[in-house]
């Protein structure tokens, strides 16, 4: 069977992008993405764009014939890929599985979102919120942070766990997030509470304090507060993937994709076997770990889908880190920053990276070729070799988990 | 490389479907094609969701995801591939390379479409024009009609051709339909003549007089009326695709997918090199018919994507079976009827068998399933081996095209 390597990759700034529109947004990725390859010459074979929401938010519904227009890709194939928030993790594999098909050897893959130019309060959130279950979900008006809200409550009870875990681990992102030029957000939270001192807001003894008061850090779904959930953002990402021979020819330190898993859960949270785990994540990565050969001893790096901060604890546990309920504890006790046993999320995650949905999974992977190429700057683990991403569709019912290798 | 089968298939009926909801029609094909394929009790690797619209007249972002869950085939991958009109055909590519990359083997790919319901005048026509080009097409407001409209007169004007060829057509379309259970017009114009007739809406010498009456059949686009475009419909269509191997286990009759193409073209249809010719599915069918090993005098059976009248001549001509400008004349002649040279839409095409925008890719493909293994009952074409389709994504700016063979 033919390798699938990374040779290039794209990453624009993600935050609130006032003067760029989704076409923009995923031009520039893309044509960074084909620059950084050095396939600017080359003939793409087909273009994969994973996007949730252009539809409703951008009255977009031919995204990626509109990308291969406007950079000069014609006539290369071009689709959009619709997972949810996991729409960029399954781009990912359709590029991968289109040159593994061997129909394709040159592709591009392009995640993007533009959500924060919507005005009307709640349409956002509304607008995600289609993807929970109609009759059993939605129409209650359960949005994805209550979901995550209730769903932090439960493993708090299960596991005798604090809400100091999640305060640690959007600590630890926004501290990654620092050294990451594409983040969102480069501050500390300690940084947010000095700038809320000199405004006199209060006055804090220390970070937790601070994430614990109302007036600066609110409760958005109880137990969560603004500070345990990600931010809405716009942003694309690119990888430029091609089959291994050509991606020999073209640099001296390719990246390899060896595994790729993706699972479904049942639709309504409350239909789960369990919710002791997320077991979508554990099926995905466990069929990546398989197809790769590999098990999560061999992870160097994680980058996980910190939507909310309980999804970090708790794929850390079903992506094999950790046992069950000690993935908040690992994450108290340091084993998770950039220098500890299993770093995640050295990109900031989606908390400090920010999350324009269907960018996020391809984001993700090119974190991980940056750190496998010992690209990554201030936030760079040491020496890594394997690493693995968890991209969540809808909430915890579908999957994608991609592994990604040092190829040199 | 691995083959690619097709082992069973399901059709729900399409038109005006009141009880039914998107998902209800999604779960109906997908079951019917899982019954039919003998594959009840195996486990499915992955499903591809065709569909369009769904995200805007539908409020669903997670279709792929739902129907996984309602069919109990958790923890199959889902995901929805998106290409505007062509987003079925580019599902049935997604499941193609799935098995050729060897990452499954069993694959259900469901296109689905649901759009009667919306009551708001102008609302489906001015959502699927959020495929043009926004600056250049949309925001003039030009519809897909109106381009159609274009073209036809272009296409009038550089062949010397006339408007009966459009009508020929869909003479010929609405003749197929009436054999098709499945269509949503089961019922020749001579047929809606007599009606008209009956209700004193006016009396004419034979269908073409009836074509050309403004009452009966008003102008849409000029020189477009309302019997030459298609209608708005709800519907969906399965197939369920498997390796070679479990093919022969499976049935006595596979179908092969032996040729996938895709290409794309200018996103603003002025900027195209030629309007004489629609490139973009030539360049689709060429691939198809390179990847196949065959050429379009192996095709005994095409299903062409004549949303307008127009397509089916035009596309007729660069598959190949026509020189270029003499597709209308050879429908004249009636070398494109079930009993013709080159039998082109045995189903109704687009015109009688309906539009569902996410299902018509995948129902052009049971149906040359059904014509492959002679189960097309009184529009069955004459033992074809070969068979062909075009799928159209956008104006003529992302084609799928799709090679099917007989395997017995």
């Amino acid at each position: 069977m033919r390798d699938v390597a990374i040779i290039g990759v794209g990453h624009t700034k993600f935050g609130v992008l006032k003067e760029k529109n989704i076409l923009d947004l995923a031009c520039e990725s893309s044509l960074q993405a084909i620059e950084n390859s050095g396939c600017s010459n080359k003939k793409f074979d087909a273009v994969y764009v994973g996007n949730m929401c252009a539809e409703s938010l951008n009255h977009f519904t031919g995204l990626a014939s509109a990308l291969v227009d406007r950079i000069n890709l014609i006539p290369a194939a071009a689709d959009q890929i619709k997972n949810g928030p996991a729409s960029g993790g399954s781009a990912i594999k359709a590029g991968f599985q289109a040159i593994k098909a061997g129909t394709c050897d040159l592709v591009l893959v392009t995640g993007v979102e533009k959500m924060t130019h919507v005005k009307e309060r709640g349409r956002v959130t509304s607008t995600v919120a289609t993807i929970t279950h109609h009759a059993g979900e939605r129409l209650h008006g359960v949005s994805l942070p209550a979901m995550a809200g209730m769903l932090t409550r439960y493993y708090l009870h299960e596991y005798n766990a604090t809400m100091k875990y999640l305060d640690d681990i959007a600590i630890k992102n926004h501290r990654n997030g620092v050294h990451n030029p594409n983040a969102h957000f480069q501050r500390e939270i300690s940084e947010f509470m000095k700038r809320a001192e000199q405004k006199g807001k209060g006055s804090w003894s220390d970070e937790y304090e601070f994430l614990h008061d109302d007036k600066v850090n609110p409760i958005i779904a109880d137990p969560l507060r603004l500070f345990h959930v990600c931010p809405v953002s716009d942003g694309a990402a690119s990888v430029i993937l091609c089959e291994g021979a050509l991606a020999k020819k073209m640099t001296d330190k390719p990246i390899y994709i060896r595994g790729v898993g993706q699972a479904t859960d049942t639709h309504l949270v409350t239909e789960r076997k369990t919710l002791r785990e997320l077991e979508a994540v554990r099926w995905a990565c466990n069929q990546a770990y398989k197809m790769a050969g590999k098990s999560s001893k061999d992870i160097d790096v994680g980058e996980l889908h910190d939507a909310f901060e309980i999804l970090e604890i708790m794929q850390s546990e079903a992506a094999g880190f950790f046992p069950l309920g000690e993935g908040g504890k690992a994450a108290e006790a340091g084993k998770t920053t950039i220098d500890g046993e299993i770093p995640i999320n050295p990109s900031g995650g989606l908390k400090a990276r920010g999350h324009p949905l269907g960018a996020t999974g391809v984001a993700q992977v090119v974190e991980l070729y940056w750190q496998l190429r010992e690209e990554a700057g201030k936030r760079q683990v040491s020496n890594p070799k394997v690493g693995i991403t968890v991209n969540f569709g809808g909430f915890g019912n579908n999957i994608v988990s991609i592994i990604v290798e040092r190829g040199f």
